[in-house]
């Protein structure tokens, strides 16, 4: 299991959180693939995971951790009781390129900085040397790559995103790319399947699942369905389902963490938003007229606590105008973190099985799922369900 | 279409929605019958459809439909083209047997309590020969008996009730039962399909089901869902499929019309309150251990607007601890109506298809389901969808 | 009493409100000037009010009535009652000077347009000369002028705005000023007390303060704080008293009227939210380092119905960060109308009291009190009351 | 400082943070008496204060440490910086007597149990001895009595309550008193001030008024105000200042901690509900005519943090019909401390300035104050000010 942005909370959560498990220390809580009717499935043990990552920027883990224990999301005791196999993952952790809109913020390793300025092919071979190294120094069989780095900057398509072909000559010329699709394409052209948690493209561009699909490595994404957008698309199909007509779905989320710094450029947010309005729109229909919002704003004191207020005006029969309204006070990384886990197992079992490919049974996972039709929670529900049904037989 | 409460909240919107519907004067939202797929069925039309009803109470349905414009939930300008309307199913309403335990209650009709004081069988034979004539005299082919009344006071299970046989000696020894047991036996044993919109007893006692299998006669119920419980049975499902452990769901619920005025007693609030709460041990299961409260407080001033406010405190991974909370602030009577006509022409068509028993197929609208298997919204909506697509094939 | 903003909805509500107070029809609910300590000052009787006014649009009273009704905040019995009344009213509007920034803004009067093109002085002669006729046609003593008009644009500071003299030669040189400042000089130089309801400049430059100051003219303003702004003035104080450390202040406001509308453009926006997140400042104090956020977004479907959402996160003892969150849902104009009517009374007794100047013990009603010290809604009530009391000695 | 509830978790943090006041580990949030103006005062330094205490249970102060850094209440760092002042303190607390109706709880200590069986003058004659011998151990010249115990069971009215003689008799004879009250009278009877922070009795009856009185011991009480009862003397003095007409205000209360363990039993939550709710009594005034409901429901997951949600429904200009719903998220034992602290240097500011009976300035602190006139919070506060004010002078 390798993590892109491996200093960060997500990460962090992991890899306490495994160690947790492993020792009997943690109840397997939020992770779906440890519960009923997973658990058949012959799927990697937590015992067997190894972790490793690359990260742009040269804080200690620990300080992430310490960062977390006062939030009251760690607990002290199992951080001390995972120092060592922190150490460890410490020691197994890489520079990886830093994304180009990036250059000059704070805390970057050099190296970092050095890498994403060199020529995309560079970069592609650096990656491959740190996976096989680790491999080989780990007896590991098989990597899968997880992208759960900051999201990047915004980028308008590019005509040589198109086909592989175009993709694998813009290469040979040395155009710049993101940070995420060079992962993503390292990943792919090396056999390695690949989960991205983020808004970033990384293998969403038309090349790169084309990639995929002809060197048959399954892939998933993108943007972990967490929080409020989770909550949004199990409840707009509820209107959907009643005939009831959503006037207007205003809403505001709150966060405090790194991620909420990045998403205060309007360049960094704009993926996200998109994909948070996106479902309500995919679910209610195109005819369904209704007035939406979706802000984010940066509460720097609430860390890692991702609050969002919902308002939902619809109308009822004889033109009665009611509202919904939520509050969501969530933890992100710990919400987040058991997702990942999750996917990484399922990525490894499609792996196993020899499929290639979107992993459209995972949709439920995502905000902007890479295939699976719906938005509709319960119906991406219902596939994953079905699928686990079907490897069953 | 006959309404037992017939001068009551739901059937005032009921009657003015219908005149609205058929003169184009108002569109077809909250109606799941009007929407695709249920559209392409051979439902009766909206424009056939005939209203009678019982009720206790001797007040004008013109009264009741003064409130709901005060209310800010009729509009002044339906009421007025619906005069006409109106007038004629004044004329067509009976007064019903009144329930033993609500003897002295204000605003009765004195037929109604003469007619409760009966002997069951007697009681019986007069609801027959109100629906005889009403059919005779309105030209109709089949009458959906619709219980729309206040909550009945709670009762204790009698042996009676095990099993038809028992029934029938019951009631030729005169023993007396609940009115809505009256009501049911009225209807299914002269072969009218019974929707059960409220809580109180009706068709749900052993003895009515295997009456309604026997004579072949459609049934359904009971306690329609609208509101809180619909948004519990929605969201209840995000937190089992997420591996999320609920540990409390507070909900306190505030109403306002007189249905919270007869809840106020807790032998009326017994039966809703029990439905309401065991909705989430459905869903989360058996050894969910959760804390969970189902408060019901009359607000006069609210009216028929009910609020809803719940509170839910959930772990994920890590032992993080987190909420989700909601206000549900809606329309009762404007949620309801259009759901009873919607079982009214669901139960049409399966009495048209031939089906008798319990309609499994309408779980979605029910906090109690006499059938259906489970509680969770978007499991028993997808069952309605595969039932509309075997009447399409 | 001459209202600016004569077609709005809050002059719509002041005109049929007035008529249900004179008929008995209405309580005086919401209306300070007619509870205990205020009965006991001699005001202006409400029977003696006339209302007359400018507007720039042209459409009917009565189809502004039309919406209110359809929203559930006018009784459509009032409307039909206060029928005479209504076209008496419509009888005595006159189109006012079209503010530059508005012009080719929909379902204007052609004659405020070509009104506000003209040199300063003439459109001050304008509204003189409506002001005196209508003072003469209706036999009144005292005009108060009262500006309730949709947000102007924001304008920067101008030189000429800093004294009287320089105020003096810039209308002589026909500099082109804000319809607020031109309303503004017309009532203060003719003696005609002011009432400034809303965000735009008026009489706050301090040009026309010195002018008030001069000539002895009662006026007051700005921005009524009404909703949201109210709340946040009553809390806020609360956590100073008890030494809790505000660390975040996020309010979310949602509105559907045509002050939404056109607060839209984040030019008329701008000195909004200005004024409602400067309270915060003045309460928590410079020190407070809090972060805060007023966010305002046009929400069609609620029509006047304004909804804001506020997360307010706090430090207690021992570092334990808290929150308070609230949901305030009011219908705007009618929380808005009887302030307009207190203030107008007030008005009138200062006038009548030989007050001239900034009526500082008006700042309670006031998002931006042109004077008055603090920004916390219970000392300006104090304030309010022992300006009561120093009238009554 | 002696604390009757040693082992509770206010005393825990008051303890705990006031050892990081000192250190400077803490900042002093939430101490109203470390801001100005009450800096200024001669009040006793934080650095002077000894902490001793009666309990009747027997469990460690470490171990409710432990549970309050498990709910991210008090910091791993602090508790362990403080064991050695816990330490100390542990060896400081003594047995208390146990009230009657508690008898049988579970963690008692068999001393209390037994204190509490003899007869009242012993009680008070034991707890005299331990306050003695605490200021002769400790060098300290005055002890001021606090109580922070459970709430007790309600008790009816006793004549013997009604003057000083009667109390006297009834203790003479050996009539047995709820604990509080005995407490009480130790404390005044010898000249040490009492401050009562709980619901229960203690200095409020008659007699111990007149006592307090006769002695010239300044006392105050009763029933903490720190969370929904503090918002609602907050927002409540707005509906009355604006007129607008309150139709409802329903609160819903959740505690997880021992207090709302205490409070399921109907007979303990009595009197905190009948003061939560007569504060809006107070405020709106006897004709106000609205309806309320204050619902505490014990929630074991939410431990300390206290949630409170309140729905006001209220009235304004034209009939039209509002709402303001707010939710409370507060940790209460951190609320509740530092108010502790500032009662107590108040008391002891009281004592050292000679005054004697009800601290009547002191009302802003209580639910139900036992003098003060006003439940209007910014009342309360104004007259906190002009007495700290008449110190100064």
């Amino acid at each position: 299991m390798w993590l892109v942005g491996a200093r960060g909370a997500i990460s962090t959560c992991l890899l306490y959180g495994l160690h947790g498990l492993r020792q009997g220390l943690l109840e397997p809580v939020g992770l779906v693939t440890e519960s009923e009717p997973f658990r058949d499935l012959s799927m990697v043990p937590l015992e067997n995971l190894v972790l490793g990552g690359h990260d742009v920027c040269d804080r200690d883990v620990s300080s992430a951790a310490g960062e977390l224990v006062r939030a009251g999301i760690l607990d002290v005791d199992l951080v001390t009781s995972g120092a060592a196999e922190a150490a460890a993952y410490e020691a197994r952790l890489r520079p990886g390129p830093l994304d180009g809109p990036d250059v000059g913020v704070a805390d970057l390793d050099a190296r970092s900085s050095e890498l994403g300025a060199r020529p995309p092919r560079d970069q592609i071979a650096a990656l491959n040397g740190d996976w096989d190294a680790f491999e080989k120094d780990n007896g590991i069989e098989r990597t899968v790559v997880v992208f759960v780095a900051s999201t990047e900057a915004v980028r308008e398509p590019q005509e040589e995103w198109a086909d592989l072909a175009s993709f694998e000559a813009a290469l040979d010329r040395g155009d710049p790319q993101p940070a995420s699709v060079i992962y993503a394409y390292a990943a792919l052209s090396s056999g390695r399947p690949l989960v991205n948690f983020t808004p970033s493209l990384a293998s969403s561009v038309p090349a790169l699942r084309q990639l995929a699909e002809e060197r048959g490595v399954p892939h998933c994404g993108a943007d972990g369905k967490t929080g409020e957008t989770l909550v949004k698309t199990v409840l707009a199909p509820m209107f959907a389902a009643r005939g009831l007509k959503v006037h207007a779905w205003q809403g505001y989320n709150m966060l405090g963490n790194r991620d909420g710094e990045v998403l205060r450029d309007p360049n960094h947010a704009a993926a996200k938003i998109q994909h948070k309005d996106d479902v309500l729109r995919g679910i209610l229909g195109p005819n369904s007229n209704h007035h939406s919002k979706v802000g984010i704003d940066y509460v720097p004191s609430l860390g890692d606590w991702k609050t969002a207020m919902d308002f939902i005006h619809f109308e009822g029969f004889l033109g009665a105008c009611m509202s919904l309204q939520f509050t969501w006070a969530g933890c992100d990384s710990a919400l987040a973190a058991p997702l990942v886990l999750d996917l990484v197992r399922l990525a490894h079992l499609s792996a196993e099985r020899g499929e290639g490919g979107v992993m459209d049974h995972t949709a439920c996972f995502f905000k902007a799922p890479l295939a699976g039709g719906s938005h509709d929670f319960h119906e991406q529900h219902a596939r994953l369900l079905a699928y686990v049904a079907s490897c069953q037989r």
